[in-house]
């Protein structure tokens, strides 16, 4: 996000590897410039005029380096150029827009029209929407060009782009992943094929941006909603295709469009390509639901460390299955040498949360030590007199001090373990197991956890490597291990059940009477929504974790701290 | 917030005070019935039932209660009728919107039109916009209805109100606080009101909501734009007023209303109410920039405090500046009696930093404790080898888990005591002097502190008590105490010309270029603009705390964690 210079590089490097391939129209998503979302940076204007010179500045490096004969389109962050400052226009007037570039030039641009302004967007905050759809003639196929929320509203750019009869629609975007979505975005894509009566290339981003992941999925529909091709998920790739598109007969002056949206239209080259043998194109296998999230989470994780100056990251090993499991996707994400563990036994740990944390190091290769936190503990006990949940929630708190410690000492990104389940019921300490830089299993819920690192595990067996979890990892009964013998199911219900209740609750905003009808206990359902209620400033002060489900906690479910609306369960 | 039935009581209530004082006509602020901001709570299809039922029960509880023939108009969640589930369209299609209520029921009904989508605001994400301005005609006056931003943009229901020829237009609002946003406040009530040609009456709530302070200021003006009466800041007051008001004359079955907002018409009494002898109508006196933000400073932590369920508040009383004016702060929300002081002395601390705590105490009358640190410090150091940066830390970190473990033990909310400038500069500990529930100085300056400390003080002289805050606090040379003989200007400039930098770059966007021009050093220019752009994760992890100024981090500034964008100051 924000590296402008080093983005321009990319996508110079990129458009020459298409080039080579024999690629005379090259996309980049949306946004690729600046990255996205680049939030309130949108209403800076020393950032507008940054990206919109390093726009013009790409554009000219493309002619100079010879690949002038492309026709290349990106997404970058413009601003119109009439600013009237205005309450409530956003500052600078900046658009979501596009770019087609030819010759060294800017042949064409417009801006996103649709804003979307709900789950993780805020679109109406910083852009203004633009009105215009340009329809670029390459190689004598009309090519008509759309931003991401265009596809998804009825009407709009797509329905301009059946008027104006182009061949080809492109769409670029920045869609994060959630699980499934890439089913729904295949058939979105379908339908708005034959709405354009266009072939249709969908484009989308690759990589993590805090709580967002990217998980490209860039395919190709044809006019029938065929799939023509389609690109592997969470990975950077150049989908290379060669497309048989219907040569444009509209006289290039002629004005169509709609009410809404007015066409643009620019001619680069009438005459069509020369023939040529076309490629095979293929379809990336889908990846299973498990694999899906396993992938998105290991490369949120690369990509934050990363592009957070970080190379390593630390981490309290307690033996447990979510400490195991951010292991895991940590040493797949940076390597295990990069990977350190601490293992840091209390008066109250038991004897296997301690081997199965070495049995971890052994299997992963990550590095691990030992900090006894006892005497530290007992040092607090000395100076202020603390017992029951106080005396829990030290003992979390100074394995939280003590990662902070070896972060600052050492430089590792400290990882919050924490999972979904245990976050909306507030069964988390503040400052303690909630300390960190970023929170991996944020959005993972406990029952997938385990799913998870089962298939991790099933994974490596296939591939005839040593499975990573520790087998008594995932069949142990959860503990925080704060007070002897202490089990969750002290105070939370079987997981299975939790899980179930939540995903009404949080994902799907089912009333308390709904849940009730559903099936669940009635005392239940009193006592899970009063815990999720309260736990809002707990999650607030959790790290940021990738957003996996239809409904992360943070910037995907906003609610008040100060909070007295208490729902409660019909009874009788 | 969420608290419907409590505040349909107070409504209740609130009502029955202004019949017995001569009322006809009484007004509660936007989304009074709900509190304001609800976030995602508006989305909850129980939520919006629940507001809808109680605003029902409401009216008709006012008619039980023999208080139907008054006229009261509330602000509240609905919903519209057809709710078309539709991508981008808020769930349950809720409205911001307003009730006017007669005779035990509710008479007319209306929606916020113009929704703010800026700074603190969401409002595209939670609301449909409405497209009614109600004209009730009571003791045949024509009354005119419309809700907060409605008055802040051109057109819309003023025009409308305009058109309708209504003798008074009746604006409620929950319009959050900000420094001299008074004056702004009545300058756009006079000129509203000169184009709506009619008496103006702005109702605003009152009051703390987590990051939010509303502060009243409510006011009414003639259509000549003079003021009639205004009623003290940050204080619930029931603002009683006797005005002089056209007697309407056009056909109440007209239909009139611009084309984006339509009239709608409804009668409670075509005859003016008997005439009677005026009441003396009041302005309260403005309070001067200090005393404003004071005010400000301590309804917020009272409310935050009282509605999220504590009684008592503790904090770290280092001698300093800062957590001597949250001391004082405190002490004014809540009573000294329930404010708890720790001094936690290091090895690194002056003699000073026991003997100014000591003498706040004496000073205020708050509850002091000494924990010294070092025993706790020297254990960790024991166990893990830091030094440094990460030493400086870990006592600041051992001093948070001190105060989080005597508030799980005694119930107290934590305060942190931290300041904007520093917060800007990521001059702070996380998880060290960033633990806490609640951050009053969050958005004040250094400059600024030292300015409300000297005011308070003379407040103090002035009404005959003795100053709370200990004289050395305020003069002495700002330090963390983390190291021997450390000073803040051994990490950041002199606060003056900090605070002014920071005032440029962050509260008005200038470039760094600008910030050269504007004179400031250009080294320093560049090491502070970083210093700010990398602290933005410390500044997420940092307590919500009251927004006083034009832009406070948080809500009101927005910024991705993963940022490469680095600003340069231009040389030569």
């Amino acid at each position: 996000m924000g590296a402008l210079g080093a983005n321009a590089e990319l996508i110079v490097g990129r458009t020459a590897e298409a080039v080579a391939a024999g690629a005379h129209l090259v996309a980049f998503p949306e946004m690729a410039l600046t990255g996205y979302p680049v939030e309130d940076l949108a209403l800076r204007r020393s950032f507008q005029r940054a990206s919109r010179q390093t726009l013009d500045e790409l554009a000219a490096r493309l002619g100079a380096e010879g690949l002038g004969e492309a026709t290349v389109v990106v997404g970058y962050l413009d601003a119109t150029d009439s600013d009237i400052p205005q309450l409530g226009r956003p500052a600078g007037s900046p658009q979501n827009a596009l770019a087609v570039m030819h010759g060294g030039a800017v042949v064409a641009r417009s801006a996103k029209h649709h804003l979307p302004n709900y789950g993780v967007f805020d679109e109406f905050r910083y852009f203004v929407s633009g009105n215009a759809l340009p329809v670029v003639r390459v190689g004598g196929v009309d090519v008509a060009f759309a931003i991401c929320e265009d596809l998804w509203q009825e009407g709009g750019p797509v329905a301009a782009c059946a008027r104006a009869g182009a061949g080809l629609l492109v769409v670029i975007n920045g869609s994060p992943y959630e699980l499934n979505k890439d089913d729904t975005r295949m058939e979105l894509c379908a339908r708005r094929a034959k709405q354009a009566n266009a072939t249709l290339a969908y484009v989308n981003l690759v990589g993590g941006q805090d709580e967002l992941v990217f998980d490209g999925d860039s395919l190709i529909v044809g006019p029938d909603g065929q799939l023509l091709c389609r690109s592997e998920q969470f990975a950077e790739t150049m989908l290379v295709a060669d497309l048989q598109l219907p040569r444009a007969t509209v006289d290039p002056t002629e004005l169509v469009g709609t009410e809404e949206v007015a066409v643009k239209r620019t001619t680069i080259s009438a005459e069509p390509f020369p023939a040529r043998e076309a490629l095979r194109m293929g379809c990336a296998d889908r990846l299973s639901a498990e694999a899906e999230v396993y992938a998105a989470l290991v490369l949120a994780l690369r990509d934050y460390v990363a592009k957070n100056g970080f190379r390593s990251v630390i981490l309290g090993l307690s033996g447990g299955i979510d400490s195991a499991l951010v292991a895991a996707i940590s040493c797949d994400a940076i390597g295990a040498e990069n990977v350190y563990g601490v293992s840091m036994p209390s008066a109250y740990s038991s004897e296997h949360s301690r081997s199965d944390a070495d049995d971890l190091a052994a299997r992963t290769g990550c590095s691990l030590r030992t900090v006894p936190i006892a005497p530290i503990v007992d040092a607090y006990l000395d100076a202020v007199k603390l017992t029951g949940l106080a005396e829990e929630n030290l003992q979390a708190r100074v394995r939280g001090t003590t990662l902070m410690g070896l972060s600052n000492a050492e430089g590792h990104l400290v990882l919050a373990t924490g999972n979904k389940s245990e976050l909306a019921a507030g069964y988390s300490t503040i400052y303690g197991d909630a300390v960190g830089g970023f929170a991996p299993l944020k959005d993972v819920p406990k029952t997938m956890v385990w799913k998870l690192a089962e298939w991790r595990n099933a994974e490596a067996e296939r591939r005839g490597e040593t499975p990573p979890i520790p087998p008594n990892s995932i069949t142990k009964p959860p503990s925080a291990e704060l007070r002897p013998g202490q089990l969750d199911t002290d105070s939370l219900p079987d997981y299975a059940v939790l899980d179930d209740l939540l995903d009404d609750y949080v994902e799907h905003d089912a009333s308390a009477a709904d849940l009730v009808t559903a099936g669940f206990d009635v005392d239940l359902v009193e006592k899970i929504l009063r815990l999720v209620d309260v736990a809002e400033y707990k999650r607030r002060q959790y790290p940021p974790g990738p957003k996996i489900s239809l409904r992360a906690f943070g910037r995907d479910r906003r609610l008040p701290i100060t909070n007295a609306w208490r729902e409660h369960a019909p009874r009788g």
